[in-house]
Parts: C-alpha cells; structure tokens; sequence
C-alpha cells in the first residue's frame, strides 16, 4: 500500500467534504427540493463566479467575512482575488452591475459552494455549499413574509417537522438606540452585550454610560422580548418612538401572515437576535432543528447592500447551509431514497453487441441497467451480487435463454428473452 | 452612479464566468440531461472536494496541469493547497483511499467546477464546469465501449446530432515505438511531431533519428491512418509487433460495437490522436461538435493512474466541458426551455393573508407562481406584465371578484375566484 497510509498527515486540507455516493444522493435530493420550492414561487436560477475582485466585492462584505476569505493574486495583472466567502452580496452586485436595467423586483435563487477560514478547533468546516433566493427591489412586509414562508416550505418539502424560525428585527434596536440617543461607541457595547445575551454586561455598560434608569430599563427589557405575539404587545407598550412602532407594526404584519399560513408552531419572536445588525435592515430569521446547535439557515433584509454596487434598491433573502439541513434531515428521516428499477445486465456469453442492445432497450423502458460482461453460472451470480444492492439479475445465457433473480426474495425464474423481458 | 461604470478595470476576474436566469437554466438542463444518462446507466454522483493538498494530488497530475492550478497555502500548517484543476485525479484518490474496499467495478460520476490559469490571449475560461463519469477496475473493451456509449447517448438526449467521437488509441503508438526499438528522447521528438500532425517535421525528426527507411515508413504512415473501418484494417497490415495488434484488436472490438448501436455515423477513427500519451494507456477518445473548434469533451483509458494513490485499477471514463455543450445546443436547438405554468397573482386589495393562500394552492395544483401586491386595475397590469415573460395574470379583486388575463393571446375573463381557477 501506499505511504499514505501509513502517514499521520491528513491527505485532505480540513474542513474540505468529500460527498461518496450516499452523502451525494442525500445533497442532492435536499438541493434539488429546496431549488424545486424557489422555483415555484418564481425564483430563477443563477450562477454567480467563484472568483471576484477583493476590491470589487469587499464594498458589500463585512471586515470579518473579508478576514476569512482565501485570496491570492491573479497572475495576470496582480489584482487581489477572493474566492467567495459568501454570495449574497455576489448576487447584489450582479443586480446591481448586470441586471440594472431589468424590471424590478428580482427573484433569483442559487446553489453554491462559499469558502471560509475558521479556527481549527471549532470544527467549523472551511467550504459550506449554501442554497439560498434573494428578493430584490420590493419594500414592503410581503417580501419579509415571501421569503419566510420559501423557507418554512422547503423544510417540510424535505420532510422536517421539527424546526422553529427566530423571527427578529433589527430597526427596533436601532429605534431604541438612535431614539434615546445613545452615543456610537455606546450602541456598540450595547449592541455586543445584547448580542450575546449578556445581562449582567448590559448593565454594566449601560450604568458606564451614565444612561438614565427609565432608558436603561427600556434598553434591559430587550432581553426579556422573546416568545409568541404576546412579545409584539410588549415591546410595543415599551416605546412611542415612531421608528420602534413602525419596526413592529411591521414584524405584525409578517407574523400574522404567516401564522395565517398555519405556521405558528414554527414561529419564535426574539427582539435581542441582532446579529449581523451591520448588514440587516429590517426583519431578519433564523432557522433552528431540534437537537442541532448550528442554525440550517438565516437571513433577512438588506435593504442598503445592493447600492453600494451601484443602483439602491431595498432586498431581501435568505441562505440554507445544505450540509445542516442535511444531518437535520439524516436525523429525522436516516433513509437513502431508493434508487428504483435497477438491473445488472449478465451476459454471460461475452457478446458485447448483444449486451448493449439488450441494455438499451431496457433503459428505454426506464430501468438503470448495469452491464456486466462475463461467464459465469447463476449459482455464482447470486453469489457474488446478492446483498450487494442490486435488486435484479438478467442473466443472458445461450441462444434465446435467459434468468431473471430477484436479489431481495432470491427468486428464480427461467426462460426466453422475451418472456423474461415482460416480467421485469 | 458607481464609480466602477466609469472606470476601465475589469469588475470581474477574466475567464470567470456568471451566469444569469436563461444561461443558468440551459446549464441546468444540460447537466441534468447527461447526468440522467449516468444513473440510467448505474453510475452513482461523487462529490470531491474542492481544494487537495498539493503534495498529494500532484501524484495523479501533469506538470502541465499543476502549473496551472491555483495554489495556496493552508493558514493552519503552511501545506500547499491546490484549487483543482481536474477531477479524475480525485476520483481516482478517492477510488484508490476511500473505497479501497468497494466491490469493483466502480461506476461514478460528477458535476464540478475546475479552476486554471490560462493565457489570458487564448481567450479560455478559468472556472470550467466539468460533467464526466469513471469506470474503476474493469480491463476490458466493453468498459471502453460503455463509456463512449454513455457520451454519445448523452449528446443524442440533449438534442444535438451533427457531432463525431473521434477515437484514437495510444497502445498503438506506444506498441510501434517499442517495438521499433525508439529510444526515448527519440520517442518524444516524434510523439510531438504526430500530435502536430507535422509531416515534415516528423521525416525530419526520423532522419536525423537514423531511422532504416522501413521503419520510417511505418511512423510516417500513422499520419494517414484517419477514417473509418477501413483505418483498422490498414493498420493491422502495417505491423505484425504483437503489442500493436492487441491494440488494434480491441478498436476493432470497441469500433463494433458502437457500429452494431447505429452510431457509424458519429464515429471517426485516428491512429495520430494520441495527446494525453504520458496519462492514457488504451483507447481514448475526443467529441467535436460542427462548427466549434473546442472538443466537448475527451476521455479514455487510464489504467495507471488510480494506482499512484495506492491500488491499482484498470480505468476508463470522461468528461463533457459543460459550456462548450451549452454553446453547441444553443446553435443546434437554441431555444429556453418554456417554463410551464407560470401565473403572476395580483392581490389588488392588498390583503397579504389572501395573497399567500391563494398562492399556496395554486402552488399546490403544480403551477408556478409569482406574488404582487399592489393595488392597481386590469389596464395598468396589462401594460406593465404583458410582455415581461409571464404567461397569464390573475387579478383578485374586491370581494370574491378576479380576472384572468393571458398574456400571449391577451384575452380577458371576469368572474368569481373558484370560477377562473378552474379555468386556469
């Protein structure tokens, strides 16, 4: 054997997946329901490149995300190149850059590979495969709605029942925090106790910043501001600050939408998920499953990112990560789909025309045939592809004859080609 | 707006390309198509990584190719990391480390992208999208045979006609320059002036080579050995050296029958095709489309190559270039795909919980739709959606009031919603 094995260093880079045949039909059928669902509410598909200018797109990437990004120099005129950490704000630039002149708004959905550093020891894995859909140019709550209800479809089109989605929306921080007129540096620590859901820290900064108590009390409550529609009523008896209201009035108007829809089982309220607040601006979600620390998916408005490509225009979208929704799905359901109607072909006197016209034929019908070339007697066959995961063996033997075996029952049956052919 | 519609640096990397809606959706339907052909044939999809450590996938690739490649390092242990530039190569490491233990033959295909640096004046791609399949561990003519099969019924199912399997076999070259007793720097010299298909610079390389004029002849007649049945035959009388008639032999067999499928018309035979010598070992092949001077695709026999990972294993497969397939069906058939189904649904009164429902079952009778709220009246949506691409618009009014309106024939119906859903 090769040194390799006997080598204690990794033959692959970490975190870079390799999908064998029964992980790769499992990808493949959870990417193509959740393609199928965009679709049917309009979406289109596009490709964006996996390379972009660091220049180019760093207008629409955090500091943070650029920092995990791999990049090299193009060797042809030594730009700087990212191969994309994520691709929302790829899809902002294309609408804004290639698709300005296309009436609004857009639907557009992908499916793509995004490429992170992550700290070794979180076990994060450094290429994530996202499927996601970006609603472009509408403002109003039936695009927040829209794109919850894509996701709240596509997992139980995958067959998840199991799931809640975080509903959160960042202007009624930013309200409370502009409104009682928190200086910047103090939004941020504000913001990063918050965040982390830090009671104890949020006092405390809030006490350093020599805030007064009925704002502190106001800001504090934030924690408290999870649960059903109750929550709407109480941040709403917590501020008359317009832009709070009008953020809330908004959150209603989605909740109730999609409660209507018959989701309320689904649907969590939390007012202190504020993460990403730099690129949010509006409603924003998270999807959770049972029992998995790692969210399936998230996102939200994003109403200021197209424009910094170029042409404003108010968006949201949002972005599974195949591989959770994945185990989400292997936990729930474990079974691989069956692979239906599959022959393995015998011939067994080795005549190749003969064994590519019958195999033709057969996937004419609509059976998955594999050839097999080779002599050998019915004994042997089952022998060798019993329990092997082949449902059939057509045995083709001299003249005319032929033998048909159920691999699961361990039937037999003899007889001419085409007798066999019909029984199939 | 931006400044970047002014400026005259490139907003994307060369050779990266993005695809929107209509191209993303004939790509789509091409790898959806050969793909269909893979599994009807018992091929399983793979998923490889997209990143190899350098010093471990260098095994399976040319110089040439690892020149190409992207490279960088990986931040955790400073190993070089290489953005692949091939497929088979992983294939094979995954053949050769993973499923070591697998029953052979192996049938598996893929769909991914590949990076290189090209000549930016050759005007080539970087990011090329690579449909292919290998079959592992199978030696003989009928796991030749069963891929260029694979190709050519994939290239029928898309809808393409006018394309030729060129099929060449390097055992032949190799057997007549062993067999003459060539030295290597000789064989090299002439490999390259028959890749050229340079006729004088091969007598020239064979005379100062001090070749006997018998043995000159030979070499030189490879040159001529390009057509049909008859290439097989001249070749055979050319050369007794045994290495080169079990080469022939195998054409022969494989040239059969694909002829015994109805595929004489696609099939060309060249004896001087033998790029790709240090890396194939048996027959191989390339697929040209009219008009396009860019194969499609290539593939052939590569019996070493799994075996520099570990174990070895007779091999053969290919790989379709997905956007050269793209431009040959969009100059055979051109036309997108109709999208079936589709309604735009206008909630005119704004009732956001009506529009999501209504929605949901028109989803769920199969239709694809698209939601629009947004108070406006049956000229107004005629004006601005007739022409837009979409198929019929259907209004709700006030009460239990809509309109159905087509867009291709402009007709208009009025009446109660369950009436004209009826009639959708």
């Amino acid at each position: 054997m090769t040194k390799f094995k006997n080598s204690n260093r990794p033959m692959l880079p970490r975190g870079m997946a390799t999908f064998l045949p029964e992980a790769a039909i499992h990808k493949r059928h959870i990417e193509e329901t959740v393609l199928s669902v965009f679709l049917s509410w309009g979406y289109l598909e596009v490709i964006p490149p996996i390379f972009e200018y660091l220049d180019v797109i760093a207008l629409g990437m955090s500091e943070e995300l650029l920092e995990k990004g791999y990049k090299f120099v193009d060797r042809g005129n030594g730009r700087l190149m990212l191969l994309r950490p994520d691709v929302t704000p790829q899809i902002a630039r294309m609408a804004a850059m290639l698709m300005a002149d296309v009436p609004k708004p857009l639907r557009l959905c992908y499916r793509a590979n995004v490429f992170r550093h992550e700290e070794e020891h979180a076990g994060r894995a450094r290429e994530l495969f996202q499927i996601g859909g970006e609603l472009i140019g509408l403002e109003g709550p039936e695009a927040d709605a829209e794109v919850i209800a894509i996701a709240i479809e596509a997992l139980l089109k995958i067959g998840l029942t199991d799931f809640k989605i975080a509903l959160g929306q960042v202007e009624f921080f930013r309200g409370l925090m502009n409104g009682l007129g928190l200086a910047s540096d103090l939004q941020k620590q504000v913001h990063a106790a918050v965040v982390r859901k830090d009671r104890s820290k949020l006092a405390e900064v809030l006490d350093q910043g020599g805030l007064p108590e009925t704002k502190a009390r106001q800001i504090t409550a934030i924690l408290s501001l999870f649960g059903q529609d109750e929550v709407i009523e109480q941040a709403w008896g917590l501020t008359t600050l317009p832009a709070c209201r009008a953020a809330l009035a908004r959150l209603r108007e989605v909740f109730r939408a999609l409660i209507a829809a018959g989701w309320k089982e689904h649907l969590i309220i939390d007012l202190a998920e504020i993460r990403g607040f730099d690129y949010y601006t509006g409603i924003i979600f998270e999807v959770f499953a049972k029992d998995l620390g790692v969210p399936l998916g998230r996102g939200g408005r994003y109403d200021s990112l197209v424009g910094k490509f170029g042409t404003p225009c108010p968006s949201t979208g949002f972005a599974f990560d195949a591989e959770q929704l994945q185990w989400a799905w292997q936990k729930t359901l474990g079974a691989v789909p069956e692979v239906p109607g599959e022959v393995l072909l015998i011939e067994t006197r080795r005549d190749m025309v003969r064994l590519f016209q019958l195999a033709r034929t057969l996937r004419e019908k609509g059976y998955r045939v594999i050839q097999h070339l080779e002599k050998m007697d019915v004994r042997e066959a089952v022998t060798r592809f019993q329990g092997a995961g082949i449902q059939r063996l057509f045995m083709l033997m001299g003249g005319e004859k032929a033998v048909l075996i159920n691999c699961r029952t361990g039937s037999q049956q003899s007889g001419r080609i085409p007798v066999l052919l019909s029984k199939l």
